[in-house]
């Protein structure tokens, strides 16, 4: 297949490279305009940030070189408020725009950490219209295959949203408030790895990650609610002393898979 | 040198087999009475929940068979309330005692689980009294850097326990109120990282870090308060869709270290 990638980041020179270490042809282009030619293009991922995400389809659409049942998929962490409006911006057109998200990233950002190896073993979540056609669907599931991801779960972007701002999301402004602790100055020579764990994802990129947040608030919101509520409980147990009422929180966890098991440190 | 350890958990068994890996001859012993008679031994590790600690001391002081200059090491993740009693215990006696805490562990627990390199390239905390002999904390200094520790930190129990309130206590109520999201049952192909991160920790056995909050609940408290403050914001933030309140908030993480910079997924 032919695959280009618009947007020279690290999702987008990942994407680039896993293509091409599957044997397909890839092309990256920069996300400014002016738009690109894409008409030899099967697939065009648009790895762009979430604000340009939508001009950038906007534009490959008025270019009108997009080639007859291509497909667009764009990367963006959510997506009710992408595919929303580029389902209208795709609606009777020859070509299709179908919602993605890859399960993958790393600390460090831009084209120069890109790898051909980021998706392996990570799942891709596809958020495709009732309408997508199934050998739409298909291809890109093929693609996906090739480029090292373990497998395609597709959703809607209602649910896909609700469950990543529990998923991805909340686990940054988690991470984000732990590493403000005054204490964080003090922490070399009694820290292990629950230190190094809840630290990893504190400095999110503050423009990336406000976007996401804010396209997503509601959601965000709904998880980060019920998760102080829970942190209240443990507040009210330690100025109370009441053992019997941290022991009934910390036993309330029920691990939902082998890998999440056990803890210590 | 004779190291005997009293308690065959994944601390005590790890403390062993590092110890005779390093060439020193070790004994483990069953944490239930009676006291066993450790009069061949220079150091006497008592790796037991926190709240048989003391009473296991007692009983060893009881005993009489503490040889003079024998140093007894406890492993408890609290030291005010274990140091502050066994300085009385201690006090007048031929042998030493001194707070310890080996910053190592993994998630699952038990002698069987135990290994000899648990402790290789971790921090191991010592909070001796003023007047322990500097003889006792060098040899135990020595002893640890045999047994595959990075280093030896001494500080005061108070500080201790204020510091691993935050780079300890606080992750395992941090996990733990993570995983019981409801939406936690949905996570299989929308997770990646920053999910198994803040999992990982979130099962402590609830009888042993119960012990453990409650006997520095104080320290906990203070830490786990201001993390609450920060997350009003970040609510506060999302509920008025205010994204400058959440850049500036996100912006407000600085970096200690090189190994905790950045953050996706």
């Amino acid at each position: 297949m032919n695959i280009a990638v618009i947007g020279r980041g690290l999702i987008g020179g990942s994407l680039e490279k896993a293509a091409r270490r599957a044997g397909h042809s890839a092309a990256v282009f920069r996300g400014r305009a002016p738009s690109p030619d894409v008409s030899g293009f099967d697939v065009v991922f648009v790895a762009l940030p979430h604000s340009a995400i939508v001009p950038a389809v906007r534009a490959l659409a008025a270019g009108g070189t997009l080639k007859d049942g291509a497909a667009v998929v764009d990367i963006c962490g959510v997506k009710r408020t992408i595919c929303e409006e580029l389902a209208r911006v795709a609606d009777g057109k020859s070509w299709r725009f179908v919602g993605g998200h890859p399960m993958a990233g790393k600390e460090k950002t831009g084209y120069e950490n890109s790898c051909e190896d980021l998706f392996d073993g990570a799942s891709m979540i596809l958020t495709p219209y009732q309408d997508t056609p199934p050998e739409t669907i298909a291809a890109l599931e093929s693609l996906f295959a090739d480029m090292g991801f373990a497998r395609t779960v597709k959703t809607t972007p209602e649910r896909h949203d609700a469950i990543i701002a529990f998923t991805s999301q909340l686990c940054h402004v988690l991470s984000n408030a732990y590493v403000r602790e005054p204490l964080a100055a003090e922490h070399d020579g009694f820290s292990a790895g629950s230190f190094r764990d809840l630290s990893r994802v504190g400095f999110p990129d503050p423009e990336t990650w406000t976007e996401l947040f804010i396209a997503n608030s509601d959601a965000l919101l709904a998880v980060l609610d019920r998760y102080a509520a829970r942190l209240d409980v443990f507040r009210k147990a330690l100025r109370e002393k009441d053992a019997a009422l941290v022991k009934a929180e910390l036993s309330a966890a029920k691990p939902q898979t082998n890998e999440t098991q056990g803890g210590k440190q």
